[in-house]
């Protein structure tokens, strides 16, 4: 095995690349601007430069042993990205995005999407060391899942498995519209998006007095509505109530599915801690199956303070 | 490797024991009555009877590989059934059945429950051959699952994953207990029991005409809906339509979890044929996430006519 593996976080707005040892630690860093360029190949190139430029401060390519990337809409099983919104050299088609890496480097390249990076990364070097079966939720702009079971990544028969940000959870005709063109997907409650919408909802049905009023109603954001809820603000603590009891019914379900020993939350909102996984852990020991009662763990990830995207996907090079 | 397993199917009524090759062709069978008798003692001394009849006629013990048994409430890491509602014996308590028979017989006893050992039997001699990604769902009076996620069993961290008949479909006050102590569970509308219930539910609520108000209201049962649906009657049919509807939801957030190829379904309500797989497919297709869209498989068990129980229990036999 050679020392190192290099992450890479391929984000909307930045992609940053990592070199990282096999304890975890992140040696070099570097970051291009994702949107800066107009095709695949373009961008390829400064990914290279960029590399070549922190690989060599550890000693040449012959130092490391992979590339993991972790990309939206990114496809394991091809090594490809599919239809990235953001991305303006991948929305509308499909980019073999680990294998130009992989002819330029002459190494293994991988690719998954960003929450089963932040998966892997937990398994290795956060706080789900050990655990064989656990499901990582990332609670960002959308609702993202990693599925360990087993000890491998779920990633289904065509690669895209762990879309729990897209269970139903309203089936009726008024169930908020999601960005994936349907109706009453988990990420529309419970996401940063979520809270400020239910936030705007909470507000626009009463006449209760609340911080939040503040503002103009279409520019509350999930920050405004922790920060409220922190200064003791009523609604703002309404909202956070509703998004854990969201949460912790989706998690029951889960649990019937795969039984993991443990949920693992990343991201924004779980900074506001009690606020959300209090309301989580308690609707989920209520209403899941009692056989399943008080078993699972309840957990915020073990790397949030740390580049867990690079980390996470870095994880991916060890392969 | 010896040429024969042992497979038991353990249900509340009778235990069928059977001798299956390697080709999935049940060479010998034997049966006992679960519920005469009072302790997990006695019922193994009869078991132990019964399979050394049925040995004694392929060469004796000597030839064969391992024992495997489908049973309620059975936990596959401990070998253990626990609290089966409808066993008389092992109602209250833990039984440590593998153990027990592994002892007598001086061959590897594995055990799962009914639904996981109809999945392993899909696979092994089944329509599921070849398959690594698939989802098993028994429709009997309740509802069963076996979970297969890359090539293998999901049991979770407890032994326990695969309960899907417990996910929740309906959080309101009003919606159907179900015999887990909740509320809402998917098999309280989509098993034999809920198409009964729905019938009876349909009928109440309307004076239309049906075959099926020749029968009293409560002794309405699945069979007569469907018998009532192919000789053309429209509640009996809607019923159907409702049933299929609501598992093609669930299955839709089936697929967001863990995207398999193929869902599979077994049990007394499949009889019913286009009735019930019709509606499960155009919701399903209707209602999943546009990228899952036209990619699952919606089959009919491989093995409906034969002894599937004894032959998917046989199939940890091997193991």
């Amino acid at each position: 095995m050679k020392p190192y593996v290099i992450g890479v976080d391929l984000g909307g707005t930045n992609t940053v690349f990592g070199i990282v040892d096999s304890a975890g630690n992140i040696i070099e860093e570097g970051s291009i601007k994702t949107g800066s360029f107009n095709t695949a190949t373009e961008f390829v190139a400064a990914g290279l430069d960029c590399i070549h430029h922190i690989v060599k401060k550890v000693g040449g390519i012959e130092q490391i042993q992979g590339m993991g990337i972790g990309a939206p809409n990114a496809n394991y099983y091809t090594g490809t990205i599919e239809f990235a919104p953001n991305i303006a050299w991948a929305h509308d088609g499909v980019v073999q995005l680990a294998g130009m890496f992989a002819g330029e480097l002459g190494i293994p390249v991988r690719m998954t999407n960003d929450a089963n990076a932040a998966a892997m990364g937990e398994k290795l070097y956060g706080i789900a060391k050990g655990m064989k079966n656990f499901i990582m939720i990332t609670l960002g702009t959308g609702l993202g899942a990693g599925i360990i079971i087993n000890g491998k990544l779920v990633y289904g028969h065509d690669g895209f498995a762990g879309e729990l940000g897209h269970v139903n959870m309203d089936r009726s005709e008024n169930a908020r519209p999601c960005g994936c063109g349907r109706k009453g997907c988990l990420e529309t409650y419970c996401s940063a998006t979520g809270v400020a919408r239910t936030a705007r909802e909470f507000l626009q049905k009463t006449n209760r007095p609340s911080i939040l009023r503040q503002k103009p109603l279409d520019e509350i954001e999930s920050l405004d509505v922790f920060l409220a809820a922190q200064k003791g603000d009523e609604i703002a603590k309404e909202v956070f109530q509703f998004t854990g009891t969201m949460l912790g019914w989706a998690c029951a379900d889960f649990t019937a599915f795969s039984s993991p020993e443990a949920f693992i939350f990343f991201g924004g909102l779980c900074k506001s801690g009690d606020l959300i996984m209090k309301p989580i852990e308690e609707t989920y020991n209520r209403v899941v199956m009692p056989l399943f009662r008080n078993k699972a763990k309840f957990l915020i990830s073990g790397l949030m303070n740390k580049n867990a995207a690079v980390l996470g996907a870095s994880a991916l090079g060890w392969e």
